[in-house]
């Protein structure tokens, strides 16, 4: 039996204990930066365990454990995000969500699950591996400036030779692998908008300066950056993801709130949407004598997946085809954002899609809905993939 | 002395304690419908008096205090408000709302403090009055359906011959009464739309039916009813007061919630004005592929002061000029609303404006603003003008 | 048979003259400062009268009709304008204009027809008149700058102590005179904004700069100015008349052109409404990149009835009602714009409605309607009013 | 000297001549299916050369000229357009448009000029060739149906094995040729609508329905399609090429006509963006009580490289750069459409680009725009390049 068999073996055998994880943290989701729970999840999984468990980020969750082979290698990364979003679960599932508006919508319990499995895996093959393998639990992959930006700051993986992460993504099932090269997740950006007006009594219009009509206006505008503004052949989205102007319907507010994001896939658009939202900004305040105050981060850049690695990884999973899964595809560009994006501007690697489309379903939730499902076949899955990647590559000379 | 003369002089020596109730309201606000303190406060004042109380409305607070005089005469309906509304109080005011989120900004608190004060005096002058004063403390004039359609379903007012009112308004001191025969007050309705999508992944739009932009869509479209459907000569207005999409930048939501009101001083709109926003609605729904739910309630309508009374009104407080106020004016009909328009409705009478304005600045804030203020002297105006107007009506025999 | 007795006498014979004179204007249909064959029609029918006919503005087709009665007493002006709309006729009518595009509209081919049978009346009673009439038969009505300013400022009137006027408007058959005091005619400026862009391919429109879009942003925008900022109470209009981009579908256009209206009561509004109107045109420019050029004319001021000439007119009329018409009422103000607004700045008098709606229909179409038609009978009922009015005045002495 | 040398050098000799072609031709543009003098022009070039020339669309323009090689081979089209803009030059050039307000704005003169010199080349050369040229001169490039799907249906093509054209674009000068494989140029649908209101006063929009603003408000809801609900990987244009309410600005008018283009490079859009801007177009209907009349037509369907062609192409270029050109690159999709996707649905076969940049700019207008200019040095790169792809495809075997 060779080391990928014992491998394989080893993950099969804790097939159960991973989805048994996965639902534990389902039930317990965090929202990130506020990780507590789920880190001495993880921390405690590692206890008593021969490995070096390290915290690298100063008053944050992160975990890296670092499993040194016992021969001579590279070092490689393998990543998996822990965080969850402030959404109210309406999936119906047994291990529903037990944090209020809190859910494990983005499969990130699922990444935890199948890597706490496959370090297990690697751990107890220690003996038979070359180089080291740097486990890395991130914090806060939803909310930028995110987690990984923090973990490369850190230094601690100054030392890493390649780094590869998965995410999982119903658009079809676990027997699918998808993969692209270059550009393959937009960068994106958040803004939070505060629009001040002068409030009043909504039967004197002409009193006030209403902020909440200048605010609907400055959406309504926003529309033609993407229509009008935006290459057409090149991606571009802004969405406003909330609009907070809560009250009376008898009284014209003093403000309003709205937050949004951009994504592209090019990164010259970062600077120019920022721009020209900006300008639509400056617009409204001008046409509707309100003031306003725009925050804007530059969030996670675009993701480029480095095409060496990429083909490395094609040609690893294309020699499995038919064992563990069907299907090696090659897929669009996503306009969908990874703070993994952070470690390939440093790190060489790739980051690569697994099916997790449930069964029941032809028409499944995506992430970041309420109805959100992973289908637990995907656990043993990324496990294998990313298992027998970082065997080849720990021992690759090029 | 006469007994306008005994009453002004009662009513001058409980200025101070009109001061006190007024602050001590304004320290304890509570939203309409859930006035319990406040109605307790009142009734506890009236305690050992020699009055009938009563409460007609079953499980709310309005409180009617019947001062049966001495002699025959005619019964005249006092009526003030003791409802607060859902605004943080930003007035510099040593008696700052102590409930937070919730603040006296419309004067409720200096109505029902005069009229304390002036019941209070009337009780101790009964033997010498005519006829019948029902005090009228009416709750909930601020959230439709209001207060006083309930009072006057209770039918606690079938025998009042007239009944009179006041609001103050800091438009001018306290110097200053002003009148308005016929449509005096706005008729207003309000309305919430629910517009439901389909919510997502803020980077994939055209896999969600966005709920917001939907929404901003309908408020944008929502301004062509006043500038392009409504005669231009004739009042109208709608605002929107609310719009609730709370949540983060990365999420498209599967709805939103807008709260509005419309205004008129011409009854024929209270219609029109619905379907008109109720086709926006429906444009919104066709265009966006949303649905909505659009909960309409008309609400209070146009107030009408009866010329008659209106004159008897004018005529009492022109004798009274320069005296204790020094201007009486005839005042254009305002777009606010008042739930005294049911009262007059079924009873002839008028309701009429106090100055308000504070001393100390020539731009005060509005009602319904955060730092609305009153200028206390409001309240001896108040209870000597309607005084002397209550004591001429019981008398009168027309 | 006294004076007035004789002028009626004289225009009952002359009434189908009048219809005459009318049919001839309507089909030769003359667009304002351009009215050259109309004035030679009017110039031919004073040939050979014993009147002095000037023409005082220099380059324009006023003409100045003056009839000096015998006896002294006081100047009375009395106009009609004369000049049509660049609107294609679609009434049926057997006296359609023949000139294509061009249309007597606004009933001014009526107003012409009957001064020049009440002149021709008033030109045979000269005799017996006191003081001197004023003929005033108006060029450009219509169009802003407008011939009554140029009138004025030629001093031919200087010497007029009042003035009079009529509009026919079909609300009401010829048997209702309608007359209102102080401000009855809104006040009305014109602009014609101008938003240049970047043209190019339909393909790419982020190589341009998108004129068009910009264009239909302002005009959305522009309705938030009466919607939110005019007091609800002030009648405030802003039309936008023409959105001319015309082209083919392939290509983006450097430029449109919008041409739009105010109207209001309140000469407040006049700069107010301006300043708003550029806000809203500035906010477009920094939004989209484009700039612009807003000209803007202050039109016509609120024409204001003066209350004592306008009382005058209301007793003279009183006296007549049942006679030659049958109701006198008193009419809201009007959101239309007069130019006879100039005269009423420095001459006092009055400008009132006669009713001119076709027998044939109770849904008539209005002025400016392209299927706007007058009953003829009108014809008299404006000249009996006018004459008598006329006679009154030339004789009064305050 | 070989037939490839010969060509090259007949070419060489004509170059003068083809400029002189394009000159004419660019001085006397006619629009689109009204191309008669162009048709003339090129009827009378070929008159007494030895070739057949029909004229396959019945009362259209499109001329074939087939050249019959004296040796057996295939079928090959050679295609260029002729029609021009409705477009007013603004370009300084010495052979500007005589034709007021029509202009070669899109460089279809020198498509014509290169291939009446190439043609007339062949036709010198017809004793060495094998196979038959098929020049196809195109009209109606411009304007959907167009003038390639007429001359398919014509069935003169039935026969040809392979079809090729060229376009010129000023991105680069004439030493650089692009290419691109499989989907090229976007497939686009135009669509005219028409919203009919209710005309009326400007001074009374309550008594109209006003299509003007019904019509704006269309354009911004319409950017929501592209915004919201198109697939951001995907490329999609919708852009508003015309807006047309000419008029005063003191009439509300009863309709307004917009005209527009969607862009897509995939197929499964051009039925969806009809159904959204169907939507709109209802929405608009039910939210301002107007009418519409939606006329779509789809367009040209997405240009399709084959890929064979395309690569054969690539090859005999890659061969020759140096020689009468410098660079040969491939090119994203372009957002423009062209009818020679219709050849190309039946026929297969490449289309490829001839840079033609001016040498006095770097900031090139492009075509479409008043200022485009063509560099004449295009006009012997693209006889040269496609006159050695049809030499060799002539002598093709698969």
């Amino acid at each position: 039996m060779n080391v990928k068999e014992l491998l394989f073996e080893k993950l099969d055998a804790k097939q159960a204990e991973m989805v048994k994880h996965r639902r534990y943290l389902h039930q317990h989701p965090e929202l990130s930066f506020q990780e507590t729970g789920t880190a001495s999840y993880i921390k405690d999984f590692y206890k008593n365990k021969d490995v070096t468990v390290t915290q690298p980020v100063q008053g944050s969750h992160a975990i890296i454990v670092e499993i040194k082979g016992k021969h001579p290698g590279q070092t490689i990364g393998l990543r998996a995000d822990f965080d969850a979003l402030p959404i109210t679960e309406e999936a119906d599932v047994p291990f529903k969500s037990l944090n209020e508006g809190v859910m494990h919508a983005c499969g990130h319990d699922a990444h935890t699950a199948y890597l706490l499995g496959l370090a297990d895996a690697f751990i107890e093959l220690k003996d038979q591996l070359s180089g080291t393998i740097k486990i890395i639990h991130q914090h806060a992959e939803e909310l930028p400036p995110g987690g990984a930006q923090q973990i490369m700051a850190s230094g601690v993986l100054n030392d890493v030779d390649e780094i590869y992460g998965i995410h999982v993504v119903p658009v079809a099932g676990p027997e699918v692998i998808g993969f692209n090269k270059e550009n393959a997740f937009a960068g994106s950006s958040t803004f939070t908008l505060t629009i001040k007006g002068l409030g009043g009594h909504a039967a004197s219009p002409h009193k006030t300066h209403d902020a909440l009509v200048a605010g609907t206006n400055f959406v309504n505008t926003l529309q033609t950056i993407v229509s009008r503004r935006i290459d057409p052949s090149e991606m571009g989205v802004i969405t406003v993801g909330a609009f907070e102007a809560p009250g009376g319907a008898n009284i014209i507010q003093d403000k309003v709130t709205i937050k949004g994001t951009a994504r592209y896939l090019n990164d010259d658009l970062e600077q120019f949407m920022y721009e020209e939202i900006e300008k639509v900004a400056q617009s409204v305040a001008v046409g509707f004598d309100v003031t306003y105050d725009l925050d804007y981060q530059f969030g996670y850049p675009v993701l480029y997946n480095h095409p060496k690695q990429t083909n490395h990884v094609v040609d690893i999973l294309s020699a499995s085809k038919g064992d563990y899964f069907e299907h090696l595809v090659e897929i669009p560009a996503v306009s969908g954002s990874e703070d993994f994006a952070y470690y390939l501007k440093e790190i060489p690697g790739t980051f690569y899609i697994v099916g997790c489309k449930p069964e029941h379903t032809e028409t499944p939730y995506m992430n970041h809905h309420p109805k959100f499902e992973v289908n637990e076949d995907a656990l043993i899955v990324a496990a294998k993939s990313l298992g027998e990647i970082a065997l080849n590559r720990l021992m690759a000379t090029e």
